[in-house]
C-alpha cells in the first residue's frame, strides 16, 4: 500500500466529463489499495479569464486581491472532483490552502511554500478518505490567500508529496510524458522513459512546458519520485528520478526551445568597471530577469557592445528602464529584436563527453543558421537564433544527437 | 459621519462596467465622510452556472462541497470590487467569510449566522479602509465554507449592519425600490417611500423578490434601517423601518403574488383525530413545507376533504410521499393542480380596519375569479386562484385598494 499524490492540470479537468475521467483514475488507485491525495488546477481557460478581469479592473493591481480572485478557479475544481469521487463511491473531501493549512510567505502572486500541516488530512487518510487539494494556493502569515505563480499546481503536488512522504507523485497532463523535444515540431521525437532531476530542471527552465521549474527543483531537493503521464491514455509516462537510478545515460537527453525571448544590444558602451552594474541595476529594480549575456570585446579595448536577453513580455519595460538610465550607462545606441528563439541541448552525459557543443555549432552552421548568443552550463548548451529557424534547427539537432525514433 | 453597509446584488455587479458603477456609488459615500462596508453577490448568472456544475456532477450532492464550489462566485466579485475601489483611489480590502470570520452553524446550503467578529475590520475602518465582504458565505464550526441560501447576501448585509451598528443598510438592486405590486404587471404600481418591517416581511415571504425574507426578519430583530434602492439611478429608494416611524399608515400597503404554488387535495379523508398528523408527518419528513391549509367539513361529519399548498418544486415529491402513506392516511383520491397563484394583500392598517377581506373577496367575485383557498394573518390576506387570473386579479385589487398612481 503506497501513498500517492495525483495532480491533474487544467486540460485534464477542463469540463465535467474530463473531471469524471480523472476521478476514474483516482478510483483505480484507491481500489489498488493506495492512500491518495489529489490536487487539481482550474478548468482550462478559467484562470486566464479571471486574470483578464483583474487586468481590466486595475492597472497596477494589488496582488493580494489578484490572489483572492484567481485562486477561486481551483476552489471550484477541487469541490467538483470531491463530489465526483463521492458519486463513484469513493469517500473524498476538498481542501483549500487555508484549510490544510498550506502556509506560504507573503509574496503574493508567486508565494513560496513554507509548511504544510499534515495532521488533519492524515486523520482522514486513516478513515479511507481521499483528500482533494485545490492547487496553486496557500495562506500567508496575514491570513490572506496566496498563489504560487503560473503552473503552481505542479509545485503544490510535489510539496504535498514531500510533506506526506508519498511514494510517488504523478503529474497527469494532456501529453503522455516528457519527450526528447516538442513532438508537434519534430515528428521523430521520442518519449523519455526516465530522466534525471537535473536534466528535467534544465528542460523545464529552458522552455519545455510539461512541468513547472520550481516543482522539479522541489522534487529534487526532497527526493520526490515524479511521474509525468497522460490523463487520457493508460500508458506509462516519464519517470523523473535521481541520476543514479538511470543505468544507461544519454549524452544528450533532450532539446528544449523557448520563443519567449527578446534580445537587447547596447552599442558602444564604455568598457570600464561598473558598467555591467549600471546596465543591470535598473533592470533588477524593475524586476526584469536577464537570461543570456554576452559582451563583445572592442578592438581598442575602450568601448564594447553588450547583448542580453529578457522575456518578450518584459522587452518594452526593459527598453524604458534602459532609456531612463541612458546617461549613467553611456551607450551610443540601443537595438532590440523580439524575433529570436533560444534552443537548448540538455544532457548529463555532457559532463564526461567532449564535443557536444561542437556538434551543435556545426549542425546549425551546416543549415546556414547564424548563432547570435551562446550560453552554457554543466549539462546544457543554449544558443539564440532567429525565430524563423526554430523548426529547422530542432529537427537538425534532434537527428545530429541521435535522438530520432527508429 | 455615519456607518453604512452597501449591498450590491448580482445584476449590480454583472460585469466589470457595472462593478465600476457600483464602486462609484461607494466612493460617493466615502467622500461624504462615511465609514463603509460593502457586500457583494456573484456576477449575475455565475451562481446558477456553478449550481449547474454541481447538479451535473452528483445526484445527491454533499452540501459541504456544494458550498465550497458555489461560494467562489462572491470571492471573485469581492476581489474585483476591492481592486476597482483601489483604482479609484479608495483604500479597500476584500474579506471572505472565513477571514472575518463570519461564523455560522453547520447547516450547509442554508446556514444561519451565529456571530460576526468585528475586530479586524474595525481596525481597518480606523485607517479609512473600505471592507468589501463576499456575501452569501460564512464558516462553520468545522472550518468549512457555508452558504446562507439563495439571496443570502441580503442577510449578510443586514447581519454586518447589526454587528457593526451601522446607521443604514442600503440594498442596491436593479429596481429603484419596493413597489405596491409588480410594476411589470400593473403599470399603475407606485414606489413605496416607507414600509414597516412587518409589511416588508409579509411582502417578501408572499412572493415579492426584492428582499430575502430572512434578511428582513433579521433587520426587524436588530432594528437595522434598510433601504432598497437602484444601482443605476440616483433617486431615493424605499426605507424599511419601524412601524412607528410611519406617520400615515396605509390600510393596504402592497399586493404580492407567488406563482411558485401547487395545490393538493385529498378527497374523503376520515374526519377523526390524528388525520392531520398522518397527512403532514410524511411531508415534514421529506422536508416539504406546507403553506395554506383548508379542511372542508363533510355533511355527515365522518369524512372530509383536505386541501393544502406546497411549492411547485416539491409537488412530485409530495405526491410520492402521500401515495407511500395512503394506507395510514386513508383517502379516496388525491388531486393536484400546479396552475395556481397565491395573491396576498398586505397592510398594517388591517389590524384596525374592518372590511379589508371583504373588499378582496368582492373584487375577485366581480371579475368572475373563483377563490380556491384563503388564509389570513394579522396583516395579510392570501387567496389561491387559478394562475391564468394573475394579471387580472392584481390590477383589479390594486385599484380596489386605492393604490393606483395618479
Amino acid at each position: 500500500m503506497a501513498r500517492i499524490v495525483m495532480k491533474f492540470g487544467g486540460t485534464s479537468v477542463a469540463d465535467l466529463d474530463r473531471i469524471a475521467n480523472a476521478a476514474a483514475r483516482v478510483k483505480d488507485e484507491v481500489e489498488a489499495g493506495h492512500k491518495v491525495i489529489v490536487t487539481v488546477s482550474a478548468m482550462a481557460g478559467v484562470t486566464n479569464q479571471l486574470v483578464g478581469y483583474v487586468d481590466q479592473t486595475s492597472r497596477m493591481y494589488d496582488a493580494r486581491e489578484y490572489d483572492a480572485i484567481v485562486s477561486s478557479g481551483e476552489q471550484v475544481t477541487s469541490g467538483l472532483m470531491a463530489l465526483r469521487l463521492q458519486e463513484m463511491g469513493v469517500p473524498a473531501r476538498s481542501w483549500l490552502g487555508w484549510q490544510i493549512p498550506l502556509r506560504t510567505n507573503d509574496v503574493h502572486g508567486k508565494a513560496r511554500i513554507e509548511a504544510i500541516e499534515t495532521e488533519e488530512i492524515s486523520g482522514r487518510f486513516a478513515e479511507g478518505q481521499v483528500a482533494v487539494v485545490a492547487g496553486f494556493q496557500g495562506i500567508s502569515p496575514n491570513n490572506r490567500i496566496t498563489t504560487l505563480g503560473r503552473g503552481g499546481t505542479d509545485t503544490t503536488a510535489v510539496a504535498l508529496a514531500a510533506a506526506f512522504r508519498a511514494d510517488r507523485c504523478d503529474i497527469y497532463t494532456d501529453v503522455d510524458g516528457v519527450y526528447t523535444t516538442d513532438p508537434r515540431i519534430v515528428a521523430k521525437a521520442r518519449k523519455i522513459d526516465k530522466i534525471s532531476f537535473e536534466e528535467m530542471l534544465e528542460m523545464a527552465s529552458q522552455g519545455a512546458k510539461v512541468l513547472q521549474t520550481r516543482s522539479v527543483e522541489l522534487a529534487m531537493n526532497h527526493g520526490v519520485r515524479l511521474q509525468v503521464r497522460s490523463s487520457f491514455e493508460m500508458s506509462d509516462g516519464t519517470l523523473v528520478v535521481d541520476e543514479d537510478e538511470i543505468v544507461e545515460q544519454q549524452i544528450v537527453s533532450g532539446i528544449a526551445y523557448s520563443r519567449d525571448e527578446a534580445k537587447i544590444t547596447l552599442v558602444q558602451v564604455s568598457d570600464k568597471p561598473g558598467v555591467a552594474a549600471a546596465i543591470f541595476g535598473p533592470l533588477t529594480q524593475a524586476s526584469i530577469n536577464v537570461d543570456m549575456i554576452v559582451q563583445s570585446v572592442s578592438p581598442d579595448g575602450e568601448r564594447t557592445d553588450m547583448t542580453f536577453t529578457v522575456s518578450k513580455a518584459d522587452l518594452e519595460r526593459a527598453r524604458t528602464a534602459l532609456e531612463d538610465h541612458r546617461d549613467e550607462i553611456g551607450y551610443r545606441e540601443m537595438l532590440s529584436d523580439a524575433d529570436v528563439v533560444k534552443i537548448s541541448v540538455i544532457g548529463i552525459g555532457m559532463r564526461s563527453h567532449a564535443g557536444v557543443a561542437q556538434t551543435m555549432f556545426s549542425t546549425l552552421a551546416e543549415k546556414g543558421i547564424n548563432i547570435q548568443v551562446i550560453s552554457t552550463s554543466e549539462i546544457k548548451i543554449s544558443t539564440l537564433v532567429a525565430e524563423e529557424y526554430t523548426e529547422l534547427a530542432l529537427r537538425a539537432l534532434h537527428t545530429a544527437y541521435g535522438l530520432d525514433a527508429h
